[in-house]
């Protein structure tokens, strides 16, 4: 147990004090922090986030030692992506779906995956005024998407982070991202199990979901099933239960089922888990579910090697100063940024 | 080219001879590319590209000398980047809107960037049977998205196909990418104007366009502006326009337009022109557009040498080796990709 745990007791009454001790105490070690994940403590949970997604010198060193004291501790969440576009109810499924797992006594942990806006640095979970109730769920934890990266830094920070909550103690964890584009490829690249919702109606070329999101799936449940919607609802699942149909067989084994759900109707949001366990109960039988984490770790072998020969090439002080010779001359014109990015590697 | 062209090529020799000529010899010199290029020969340009897009060592290094050849003959564009959810009718613009601009003596080159696909490898531009009349207009050259890459390989390989695609004499580039993610970023990054087409009605939620990528756009056009849809686009035009001013102010000095059109008038497809030629001038004048230019110079860079590391990396038989003795410890969960990673790295 931390040293700040034992402080509370002394000093504070239980609820307040973590915010007020860290209020005072910024700088944690790594022993605390691994202590404090350990215990369950959230709010040092949240810190340690943060210190995996700076991008301070310093703090990318103790987050890789944070990170391997932590990996022992990791692995034994199931893992679930959703994704859909916006407007299919994404947030209040998972709202929803959220209550009810914690409901039958689960532990959850929801992340975001959005590199999306460049200048203005929006992301989904972002809004504090969505997810109202999971959000002070005792039995949640709710983490909007770190802002300001590229796709590559968000996978990577979003990887590491499942660690720290794995560690935590959380035994589920729900990866959500925007229905449409490069994001899904790396959220399926993190996930045991990939959901994808879809809105009845629209057609799925409206909805912008892109043959290769679909194919991705391991589920689609069609949202907003309920009251007038149900005839729409009925059409759109045997819709895409034939277009499923086309799609080569997954190595799996599994059939990505078509299904049908709404947040008013608590039956339809308990079928998606049993789904969700079934898909386990099978892919660990054959043998794909360990099979699909060691191509996993893979993946994330070959991305931190890749994130690591860049941050090493360009805290060289040699280069930097190359650089910051050839970065005018590219600027106006004199050095083509090819030949100029020849120059650089080779000298 | 397409298979068409060369067929109408049988009654002319003159077209055919090249096609023939390649079918015999299937390795050009990096001389000989670059000659046809600059000849505006489109099937050895098309050859070049396949070159371009290729990951072979070989094709490799002679793709850098094709490209640094043609960097002195390139710049001379106007790059135009288009983007739209699937349905706002982006094909269907950029047919109307490319035989515009032909038929004002324009040389247009339409390439795509669309990296999504994982299992199926589609791409946008890959149907066949899309845009049937520019496809098959002499002063009109497409090429679809290379596919097998990341968004990184895409966009590099989009960026080198426009230094030959201008080489080749192509003064007008479109860029064509889906409506959502981050490649509305990769393209930002390549072109000198960027176009958003949306529809009315639909509301942008529903959409899938996000915010950073309405503040991406230097003017913004809602398509389908026709017929009994008159009303509708009104609405969604005043809506717009409301929406983009809550925007903070480029630095370029434009205000983006919200405009209309639609492909049964073509005054509305010549006004899209006008505005391109209006934007160009206005950041001419003010010195934006060079800047622009010197910004994506810099970045070209970066990309470049961070590929390039992780070529010269790889390329190394001893780590070569090295990988592939740890892969088998990092898939039965031996060792943790991190401490994998950094056992490759550190040497």
């Amino acid at each position: 147990m931390s040293a700040l745990h034992v402080q509370e007791g002394i000093q504070q009454p239980k609820q307040l004090s973590p915010y007020l001790k860290l209020k005072r105490k910024k700088n944690l070690s790594v022993d605390e922090f691994f202590s404090g994940i350990l215990s369950g403590d959230r709010v040092i949970l949240s810190q340690a986030i943060t210190l995996v997604e700076s991008a301070a010198s310093k703090d990318i060193e103790n987050s890789n030692l944070l990170i391997n004291k932590c990996l022992p501790y990791s692995g034994n969440s199931i893992r679930i992506g959703i994704t859909g576009v916006p407007g299919v109810g994404k947030s209040t499924f998972i709202e929803t779906f959220g209550k009810y797992l914690t409901s039958i006594g689960k532990k959850l942990c929801v992340l975001a995956v959005d590199p999306s806006s460049e200048r203005s640095k929006g992301s989904i979970l972002g809004d504090k005024t969505r997810m109202e109730e999971l959000s002070v769920d005792p039995n949640a934890f709710i983490r909007p998407s770190p802002s300001g990266l590229t796709l590559g830094g968000v996978a990577r920070k979003t990887r590491e982070t499942i660690v720290l909550c794995e560690a935590a103690g959380f035994d589920t964890i729900i990866i959500e991202t925007v229905g449409v584009g490069q994001s899904e490829t790396v959220v399926k690249s993190m996930v045991d199990f990939f959901l994808l919702l879809m809105l009845a109606g629209a057609g799925d070329e409206l909805q912008g979901i892109k043959r290769g999101i679909m194919e991705m799936a391991d589920a689609l449940f069609i949202t907003k099933a309920d009251g007038d919607n149900i005839a729409k609802v009925a059409t759109a699942k045997a819709l895409y239960q034939s277009a499923l149909q086309l799609f080569p067989k997954n190595e799996n084994g599994w059939v990505p089922p078509v299904g049908t759900c709404s947040v008013f109707l608590n039956d339809t949001i308990a079928n998606v888990w049993s789904l969700i366990i079934d898909y386990v109960k099978v892919t660990q039988e054959n043998g794909f579910f360990e099979k699909q984490r060691a191509e996993q770790s893979v993946k994330t072998f070959f991305d931190w090697v890749n994130e690591q020969l860049k941050t090493s090439f360009y805290s060289n002080p040699k280069i930097e100063n190359k650089i910051s010779n050839l970065i005018p001359e590219i600027r106006n014109g004199k050095i083509s940024p090819y030949q100029a990015g020849t120059e650089l590697v080779k000298g």
